[in-house]
């Protein structure tokens, strides 16, 4: 391969010809062969685009940068949220804990493309712009890399995480609705227990997303500080006056997000509780959705040998052996997810809970669990969503069998005869698989007329007073 | 042991005759052996007091209990509520998972002891209370129980995590103000770093706890819900008109807290989201309150040998075989705290997502791990502000012999001579083991006078602009 | 409360005058007040009291400690030993995290119940034993506290967990033989498979807990590892020539237990992977008894809306408002120990990884979730297979109404006619509501008789060949 | 983009032209959309290739495949293995959870690709293998998609996570030879104690490294232990006499490991407790190492403001900001994948817990997260080894100057003038900031001479007699 020399403070080093990134770039990826290559999300890659324009646009701003330094930056930027340079980005997350080396990897690719967008040759002729002077002016990896890890991470949420559990909500909402008649057994302790709709049930899973989505949109406002500004050790050493909250603004204005800059930059370095925050939410609707998505494989479980209530859509052939089967596989990969999600909770937390003195060093392993379990929740809600929710449709003539032969009826009873009574007759009827009518009019506690009127299904449900 | 003859449904039991609990109090505690005895927290007991003296008042309310059951019902709370029958309560957490029996060992305590206070012997003469009947009324295990838990973990929370949480922040941010002006080496990867403040070292962990204390807070109207109407599945069943909402007022009247009815009774029985919810962020301040005490340990490591440059209390012998040593014994009680409340957060996460049809079963896991959680944490942050954060003190000559040979100072130079010449600068002078100024003026690339200007390390502190 | 004065290196405390301990553990008891008091477990006092008398009986082999003094410690370490004074120990788990404190409390109550037994009164005189240089001679915190944890954990392990899971294995072995020619459906991802038996089903579960119990073996020799002899840094500053191997074999001795000394004290103090090697495998036999104990409630889950293929024992009634309800509250109560475990995992992991230069001080917290974990498990199998698993039976004619109706049985077509026909006859059926026989005559694909012949759910279970 | 279409039980499905796989895994590529695709392991695609190849053989030894489709499965089986199709595999961890469609893309590519080498167009003629009744001969995904995941485990394990974890633990046994001799100060609770060497310290992270090497080798029985024979839900349907046993062998000598036929094939199904049980002792690694991290980068601490004993390789400029900063970014790479692994246990033992009936449906996750952490682990170890630990120098100068002044050498006097004097000769000089030996003579303890004969640090770290 075909190779230029590239230099840092430490002295030279061989880079790929046709590659824009520089010595510390190079230098990291021989130095943390560590998993597969590129593992490093793109998307906070795309954060650091988003931030070194800003930077270039506040430190022109504050009269240390020239315009045409500024819009060379601006325009590298621009290409990189392109998607023009992602093969540009080799680095992998077990690096330098502060991220150092993919700010150092941003910096370089600016610096060397800016140079042939000024019709040079990399490596040849005075640069055209400093990595380190010009690229990462105001700036240091340990408040460039959280920042840029919380632009991705609140895209991420804003434009996955919270459209897709909001889709997967309001189907289920809908259902609810379009259930709310439909008088079901109830299950407790998955045993036979009074009625209920299948709509209330469908409520449930609703207000607990709609809970989960309220603990998420509580997160957002400690994910949009951005500690840009804060430099090496929160100080701002080597900022312009009014430089922080001015290159806040600009990536405010460039995301079309609500960024502030962080009230306190030495907590902004040191420490991630924002993430394990926000992570924490999510785990939320992984706990939440997990139960949604058990009761509705339990719920379509069959088709002859199980509850067998909900009808879901049929969507691919489910076994390789046994021929016709369908399976619940929407929920398999939601569950899945969910673990997914549990685990990541635990990985952020171990990596949030170690930052010492002015810096955190978990800040790559935090943010690509983030990221990975935001977009998977959104995506497996949508996928769930789409193939699965979406088409759910009660079987009738299931419910109403299963409803019919209740034992948990009774309980209808206990105002009028009291509990004791109701249970004897429950327990009779158990015994001699007979109905609680028979039983009841056996036992000279009820006439059959009072059981018809007493032990009404759909007067059982009738919500809440 | 004397025994009385207590019945419930299945049949007569033996029962301690100077016990206050029946038939099902008596099952439980001989088929549920599982670790110590009476491990259910008194916590959830008096919450359950709270909600059965509630209970009788909606019930009267509504025209169903007449006002001389309430009465004694509310009597019998009470007394449970000033300890007076602690012993009266032997289950264990590890029952049947909706803590039905837990419920009913309170009916059949307040039954039996009311029972007593009409002038009567438990177990002869018509029962003055039926527990079914009479003291659950309106109720269910499925609603009671995690009514009671919501009400045992707000109260926790409130009274408890808050407040001593609030404490040590408090304190810190005292420190924070005291230290201000005391500048001192900052340090990021374990290495020497540019200098700040311990003023502003000590802010970044008040920003950290005032974070979590807000997310802490921001769950409270979720725990605030009560299930309490629900019954049996969330449909309300056997209760009157407008009881659910009246009960939550009873029971916000007795704790003075601001307690609500669940909107939706459905996620109330069936999820403990809420309880997922309040602990993430009790995790969230674990992992903020981990990092601080490690902090603050490693700061005050030595004497000799170590950073040193804080001083903590010394508050008792450290060693049984080192004579005269002093160890940071707070930080290591609130670090061990924080490990368990992560070790309770996946144990909560786990109930929590295990929830079926229309009730979860990890109830009592569930509580009596957030109620541990919160106690430690609230217990702790007291212990830790008394015994440590109170008395810290910084050593002085040890900080300014730190920051003075420091080599990181030498990025005050970038802004004038570039990044590239400061690092030759310090790289020399950690080589040479001599001082930047030395080799600033040996390469020639300051004069002694511009380096004394342009070196200040009170003026690398400036604080952001 | 009457007291009397007690002193240590820095000066004088009050302690309660009836009470053993001396000056450390009253400073320990005032200084962590976090959580219930006494929550440090008994089972590592218990620990204490066999290393104390073993250390004191190899001091005196090897000549430091006279044989008077010797016969003393073993005196009140077997007083202890035998519950006599239990009420001795009120420290926390929530304190110094070498256990520093309890090493002083056990020091403490030694001497101070020596001096009485020496016929003298506490606090006057000339002290009998001195904590530090006699009940500790040649030991340390250090290495008397994971001493001290590995004896208790140990014993919790080969007496409680190992034969509790050990019974439940044997019931469930048991159980697989009755049960081994009942033909029922299969069930994949919740749906209707191919048959097998319930023997080979519950050999499944049988063999997820042979291998875990070998799991849980294999972690024994680590954990049998003693520190005592390192002292306060691994070095075995300050014992005599032979203690380290000495004192264990006195402990093996005393215990019954394959004890040993560690070849490697540096490892033994400062890090306590062998509590994470054992809990490790506790979590892993956890994740098996879950699976377990949701099998054993989803297959007798109904009684009438379910899955009903089990019957399991009635031992309480199931609800406070829904009469003749019964619950598989074992199987909850099982579970919920699973869930404490999963998160006890993590509580001891976090732990582990915390360790620092000479010394690991998340002792307290890894050892008392170790012994909960055990006690709990252990004590959760013999409940359930007392309570539930012993009792267990086949509803035959539910299985056999099941097993008839199932239209996985055209899986044994495929070898003859192919899995794509076979797959056509099962949709058909499906669609149709008619049996796999009806539907392969009409499709032509086999004749009656062929069907006959070829489907035979007992057939379909012949084991491996 | 050109399609051909393709066929299942279910109907037609247009497929890329010039791609391999047919209809189920072109379905499930449309229906799982959830994170990056093809994001199932290659790995877990080649142990498929093992057992497809094996499964051949073993049909054909039983007379149920001819021979020339063995060898046309098994030459592509080969070229899989070769990664010659790599970009045939497009479906993402996040599907089925039993895998199905994982299988069938290896079937359908298998049978299209044998289509070809026999000198047809796929989509064209009649087909040369059938992907369900020749490829899939004898196998259902239910036992296929658990043998490649444990083939897949069992061989990162083998060839990087023990290599990996060897090489670093070789080097530190190395080091620990190498500084045997070098005397320095220990620390307990971060606080200075008495000396041990640098040789001791290593050992102490040797012993844990050997602890858990020992414990993960004694994982690789159940890892080794194949499902494959089971078929549907472990009966073995369809499959001839003598084939798991036999195809087990096949698999053992193709891979050259010692696998083994499951003997116990329903718990090989609806259990992955060997996953759970080789991930825990990854997970005790993991607790190990970050222990072994922590410490070497807290004892390279500095250069001028940290503790500083240890000098570590400077690989890269450290700070984007701070010139000449050098950083232990190789500690920190391996303690974040140690943060991972952490993780990564709780998503395996949530995935575990939650089994059912005849088969657990978290396969894929469980998988992907195993392979990670063993790959992680092993490159992690390798890249610390080579470019840190290797390097390790101890910093003799900061070392002799840090012992010399400790107060901990006291502890040398406990067994000549007793614990108490020897305490308040170390208190004193702290207070006064003098040296023990001047206290020890103004106090009376010791004459001078004395102090010199009892006190040297070389005689402290005799190592355990």
């Amino acid at each position: 391969m075909d190779y230029r020399i590239e230099k840092d403070t430490m002295g030279e080093v061989k880079v790929p010809k046709d590659k824009l990134w520089g010595a510390q770039t190079e230098r990291s990826r021989n130095n943390f062969k560590i998993g597969p290559a590129a593992s490093m999300p793109l998307e906070i890659i795309y954060g650091f685009a988003y931030l070194k324009k800003a930077a270039a646009y506040a430190n022109c701003d504050a009269g240390v940068l020239p315009k045409e330094k500024r819009d060379l930056i601006a325009q590298v930027c621009d290409e990189i949220l392109e998607g023009k340079h992602d093969e540009q980005f080799p680095l992998v997350i077990w690096q330098t804990g502060s991220g150092t080396q993919s700010n150092m990897n941003v910096n370089e690719v600016v610096a060397n493309r800016a140079h042939q967008l000024a019709g040079k040759t990399i490596g040849e002729g005075e640069k055209t712009l400093q990595p380190n002077d010009d690229v990462n002016k105001s700036q240091s990896s340990n408040d460039t890399f959280p920042t840029g890890m919380h632009i991705a991470a609140y895209k991420k949420v804003v434009e996955v995480s919270l459209p897709g559990i909001k889709q997967l909500r309001d189907t289920l909402a809908q259902k609810a609705e379009a259930f709310k008649d439909v008088v079901k057994i109830g299950r407790t302790h998955f045993m036979d227990a009074t009625p209920l709709t299948i709509g209330q049930e469908f409520s449930g899973y609703v207000s607990q997303l709609d809970h989960g989505l309220k603990a998420l949109e509580n997160t957002l406002p400690h994910l949009g500080e951005l500690a840009l500004g804060g430099t090496a050790v929160g100080t701002g050493l080597n900022t312009p006056e009014g430089y922080a909250v001015n290159v806040a603004k600009h990536i405010a204005n460039f995301t079309k997000l609500p960024f502030t800059s962080a009230e306190n930059k030495f907590e902004a370095l040191a420490a991630h509780d924002a993430f394990v925050e926000t992570h924490g939410a999510l785990k939320q609707l992984a706990v939440s959705i997990n139960k949604i998505a058990n009761d509705i494989r339990m719920l379509s479980s069959g088709p002859r040998s199980g509850i067998g209530e909900l009808i879901i859509p049929a969507n691919e052939p489910g076994s390789s052996i046994m021929p016709g089967k369908v399976n619940p596989t929407q929920c398999e990969a939601l569950t899945m997810v969910c673990a997914q999600v549990m685990g990541n909770d635990v990985a952020i937390s171990v990596g949030g809970m170690q930052g010492q003195f002015e810096l955190n060093v978990f800040k790559p392993v935090m943010a690509a669990n983030l990221l990975q379990s935001a977009q998977l929740l959104g995506d497996a809600c949508v996928s769930f969503e789409e193939h699965c929710a979406n088409g759910i449709l009660p079987n009738q003539e299931r419910i109403e069998h299963l409803l019919k032969n209740s034992l948990m009826l009774v309980t209808a009873l206990n105002t009028k005869i009291g509990y004791y009574k109701a249970a004897e007759i429950a327990n009779t009827a158990h015994k001699n698989g007979t109905t609680l009518k028979e039983e009841a009019v056996n036992l000279g506690y009820t006439t059959a007329e009072e059981f018809d009127q007493w032990v009404k299904p759909e007067d059982m449900v009738g919500g809440l007073k």
